[in-house]
């Protein structure tokens, strides 16, 4: 997003050079440019497929060290184009500490790691996270951009939102500690956040079935919790629906006046005042209509 | 849907035989034509019902033989029924590659292949589909239309959907992942896959409880998950409870139409057409309007 | 609901004797209805109390002696009741065959038929849906005329909705099978049945969890299910919240037209148009408005 | 909330020491109010943090030991504390039976309780609640205001949720009892309390899957169960959904006043005062409006 632009100053040779590099890689306007995102996505998905299929069972020992091998290339051509990124761009700091600069040195980090320890080695498959970018090479934007603007509503309701959540946690840990003391480790309620982890899979009706009360009085208060966790529940979902249908409206009725009564409220193909019957001004730029 | 005229062409006695023929198996409007369908709705249903019964335990061997007859006959009477539609329509390619041409196949096809490979036997219930023709005999095509609409609408919006699904896979592979390097194959998150599997699982709220987090620190990662899940779950009930309040509201405004140029969707308020500005009737009786 | 006035033709005397019976059992305005009322009520509950404590284990055998006489004499209440409630109204038919009277015969039946069928004994409790007279004897009718005009506008819709849940039967039985054939009963997907019961558990999200697919195939095709199982949810929350949407809305704003311009949309408070400024008249009868 | 003033009737100089008391513990306008109320918050965030440690499993008994001590030392501090609010507020009472007074008492008693019932030693983290004054020092007022008017808005249709619930409680229940009678205590649904906890458990689409349907006419019935569920559950989502619209829509429209009278709320579309009549000025600051 906060992607910078090449670096021009210093030697015109070199500046040209990496102004080059710069389209190549950072843009998707150009032949190379398109052709490198779409080696990019193609190297990106068989990286995470080696990850995924070297996490399951009946491996056989030898296409494990075919994995291993593959990996080691993927991310020494991950390493090769995070360097060029970081020469290209004019403000290096910028680019590796903006949302795709972190994505991009995140997707690097875990095979280097998994050679002190190794568990971290499958979260190189966070790597998916790189086809982000494939938003903007298949022309996406235009779609990613209305849920953008949906999360910026959410966002400017940031602390509203907080408010709600730290109610919701207030609820669960005074349940679960209820729970804990009701039911007791002997029933699987062994420690109070085990019991609020049990409290936020029976609020949010996820409702694994590990752990689950089994005295009459345990069942009685997550029988009430259930029926009042539904109103709950409905608080987010009436957050988003609501902005939704907000959106639906507003994109369905533009805001627009007529200059002669000033009435608002027109529809997009409207050409004539519904009030006053005077004429409309165009909503698009050219607007030679045929006068009836 | 894209069903095909009778033909007509060629020799005059077999045409007319054809068209007889379609008539009767492709309009439900001759009392023939009804009677044929709704024959055929009870041979569905029965060849559903064998197939359903012979899948249940504790039914004795001679009976599976009665079985296994009625199936060949209902599936002999679906062939035979299959090759007079393919004769009598005009564009028999173009039959056979419709939506109800190709239920039509997919409901003859396992019996046969069951020949060779007898798991499949139970898919021939796949011919419960064909039942979706009763909506057109019942006279219920009103009600299905609504929903295709709404289907149009939603599948207008297909980019943006799409856009919603890749990147609740990209979630559910990331937090997969991170769950598998947490938890581990020890704690049931055996493989990649599996662990995607249940993080697919927690995300919708359906929770299976198969496979759940063991560790402190695997279940503090999937409350969060559960917690910021919901805001998720309420981005498509809100695309589709917002589309349907609109339409709510917009089936509220009665249709009216201009008496000059026909143009329809004027708002309640309006006093003129929106195309081309002259007069609309009034919505009440009496509409003497004074001038202000 | 269809309750019948009473009985008055026939001999005056049990003619008044009828009605004064018919004003108790039936109507709650008079002082002895109310008491009655009252009564039933408690009766009711202490009935439905020992059904339920009876099913509970640890409860010594004399106490279960005790409980079985309570029932009978509970139920002989109720028989009396209703052989009263035959006696006083008009038509004993209209009544035995309304709402209210299959329920009250409902409430007597389990007794008598768990002298040949004991399992049936618990079905008693049944007699909790008399309470719905509660609603009448504590004025909450006005909230239940809510529900019920709720419940008819979805009863209107009745068609539609039902064309919703035969699609969606029917792709419980198509994936159900899918999941039959793939999983096969060594996974707990024992008959056809049992997988659509586990396909409606899956795409409700209820997720019990007592069969789970083992396999990967299984695993994909059910997170797959899960995924588009989202929007099928999303369909009633969708009609139910879009017409208490569409309520909440034309309670706010009755249609009020301005007799001058005929202009609509007046709030409720309005007492001048807001299009031309004319006189609005008032939405209460008694007017004495000053004059500014 | 209905936190009381400072007492100032008695002996002067005692009143002044009163007051001075009460600003700092009441209030959080001075410097040393504020002080007091982030020591507060640590104190209370502390001692929560040794309950729930404390539940953990693995601690040595050694450090159980410094655990007791630090909570006896914070239940000191809280018990002077409760005594300092009841000592600067005027009515010692009010305060006490306010919803602040109680949850601070509820903060301490579990100490004492548990002198002489061990088990509700957990229950100290009811102290979280008083977190809930948090909201106040950071100014979060303002965000805490629209969840009340909200609780208000639903608080209101008090009445129509018990019908809705009771309705709930009255399916449950029957539901329950038909599941207990045709499941019985052999699967698991061993008395009517169990089965109405399940049923519960799946029309909230919870579904645990401690307790699950194992023959062939159960699973039928909680099939019918969950897909029906859908409807009621759509219910809840339904008002709230409803109800936030409305605010968002309404928090759209601009408010408007009257400059003659004063009277607030008028339409975007309005041109004339709806409670006088007066002509209102334009949303727009060119306001000429020709007469048509």
């Amino acid at each position: 997003m906060a992607e910078d632009t090449h670096r021009t100053e210093g030697d015109p040779a070199q500046a040209a050079w990496r102004q080059r590099l710069y389209r190549v890689i950072f843009e998707s306007d150009t032949r190379a440019g398109r052709r490198f995102d779409q080696w990019l996505i193609g190297i990106i998905l068989a990286s995470v497929l080696v990850v995924v299929i070297d996490s399951m069972q009946g491996i056989a020992p030898p296409h494990r060290l075919v994995f291993a091998a593959l990996e080691w290339v993927f991310t020494a051509a991950f390493t090769l184009e995070y360097v060029a990124r970081l020469a290209c761009v004019r403000h290096p700091w910028r680019y590796a500490l903006s949302f795709f600069g972190i994505i991009d040195l995140l997707a690097l980090l875990p095979t280097y790691v998994a050679l002190l320890v190794p568990e971290v080695h499958a979260l190189i498959d966070v790597r998916v996270l790189r086809l982000l970018r494939v938003f903007r090479v298949f022309k996406l934007t235009a779609y990613v951009v209305e849920y953008q603007s949906l999360g910026r509503a959410l966002q400017a309701s940031r602390r509203k939102i907080m408010v709600f959540l730290s109610a919701v946690l207030m609820i669960v840990l005074v349940m679960g500690t209820l729970m804990y003391v009701v039911e007791g480790p002997a029933n699987g309620f062994t420690s109070i956040p085990t019991a609020v982890y049990w409290a936020i899979t029976t609020m949010t009706t996820v409702g694994f079935g590990d752990i689950t009360p089994k005295t009459d009085l345990g069942r009685l208060i997550s029988s009430a919790m259930m029926l009042l966790g539904w109103g709950t529940l409905a608080v987010p979902t009436g957050i988003v629906t609501a902005e939704m249908t907000a959106r639906r409206f507003s994109s369905a009725h533009p805001a627009r006046t007529c200059p002669e009564c000033l009435t608002e409220g027109h529809l997009p193909e409207a050409r004539y005042c519904l009030h006053c019957g005077a004429r409309l001004p165009s909503l698009h730029p050219v607007s030679e209509e045929p006068v009836p």
